[in-house]
């Protein structure tokens, strides 16, 4: 008999994760690569064992973040490289939040790198490779029917709120949250209504984190700025966390590619 | 003595228009040049008389729009290149409205051209042609204090009022309002309360206008898409809007640059 991984259908293979049929209604596995790209796919390459830590970092906030109420996709780990997630229809918007000016953000409008911001800005992406993910506004979103008004309400409420869990989270663990990116998925609830809930990854692939005394750069900054130590960053998030696997520790790096459940 | 025209102290230059002192409290001259530029003056050419035309067709618009309740920078036409208009803080955003795709919309977002719209889309970019006029959205402006929540409300309100009223004006003379660009700025009232009002112009230099029986181009896309007719298109807006000065319709043409009052 063939083992189980041959049976399983990709349903999706994105920048830094793979979907698969689970066999379950309703839910699916995402798998977590070693790849990393930037600036659209025009950079790419492997962080041997990346993946398997954004998949025990994000565990750790996914199941924080249910414990606070915000509904995620999160349903549980099921090896080093994989969890068990909801099937959702997903939202086509890179939902961003920015405490602290970075990135494109300064690139567009001309700030300066770590001003402050005096309130959090959010922001949303249209999720599209080939347009170069375009910043869009409540008014595109709204008029061309990517999510409807109570939709948005729920998604920018959910947003602020993990903004503010996240920021106490990281501030207890010396880290400053500069910006970090969401996305959301529909699913229907037992009385057949549809119900907007956090999917994909909270991971340093996804977010902006700095040593809040040294301002050492701990995220996918330093992939984007060639500045080396990309593992070694996310694993020292890891360890702060508490969520960095002893393998890991000892250099035992699960390889990449399919594995069993 | 020299003639009145060598006193005027010039306090702004733009690319399609001049900003001179008055010599009246609060109020300046705003002169109308023929020059056309598009795609961040990367396109640069002279059309003759366009001045004029958007001259007559920016007063006959703003002063409609006070009558119904609009507050707008315009006091009255000087001659035919120039207008008195009230000073004012330029709030650093360009303001559109769009009712139909068309333009950068389309491109960024992958948009048909002429896909009308559920409802219409109320966009801000931010004016920095070194920064090519990025887009931003309501959070960007409040974050960056570039203008306060309730002007912002002003604003859009206006925007949407404004809408309404032009598409009904158009409509009216087989015109259809595609979309548009606003401007506003702030002035002091009697008791020292800033107002926003609306400023700049409204002309076939910042409205999309198709015909609406044959879908011809009446605007500056005619110049942007090097189609030629661009005078006869102005004239056209110009003389169905019943503002067509007899001169220009004669051919003759007050020369651009330093006029008198």
């Amino acid at each position: 008999m063939l083992p189980f991984i041959k049976k399983r259908t990709k349903i999706y293979e994105g920048k830094a994760k793979v979907l698969y049929e689970s066999g379950q209604p309703g839910l699916i596995i995402q798998h977590f690569k070693d790849d990393a790209t930037a600036f659209n796919r025009k950079k790419h390459a492997i962080i041997e064992g990346k993946g398997v830590l954004n998949n025990f970092i994000s565990e750790l906030i996914m199941d924080k973040l249910s414990g606070i109420g915000v509904p995620t996709h999160f349903v549980r780990r099921l090896n080093m490289r994989e969890q068990l997630i909801r099937r959702t229809e997903i939202i086509p918007l890179e939902v961003v939040v920015r405490n602290i000016a970075a990135g494109s953000l300064c690139s567009r409008l001309g700030l300066e790198e770590g001003l402050v911001l005096s309130r959090p800005i959010v922001e949303f992406y249209y999720k599209n490779d080939e347009l170069g993910d375009p910043l869009v506004t409540d008014e595109h979103i709204l008029a061309l029917d990517w999510a409807a008004p109570h939709e948005m309400n729920s998604i920018v409420n959910n947003a602020l709120r993990i903004n503010d869990f996240l920021t106490g989270l990281f501030s207890g663990i010396q880290l400053i949250l500069v910006d970090f990116k969401l996305e959301f998925g529909r699913v229907e609830d037992e009385y057949g209504e549809t119900q907007v809930i956090l999917a994909d990854e909270i991971s340093p692939d996804s977010m902006r984190l700095r040593d809040s005394r040294s301002g050492e750069i701990l995220d996918k900054d330093r992939f984007r700025k060639d500045m080396g130590g990309v593992k070694e960053a996310y694993q020292e998030v890891a360890r702060r966390l508490g969520v960095l696997p002893k393998d890991i520790l000892n250099g035992i790096i699960p390889p990449d590619g399919e594995t069993e459940n």
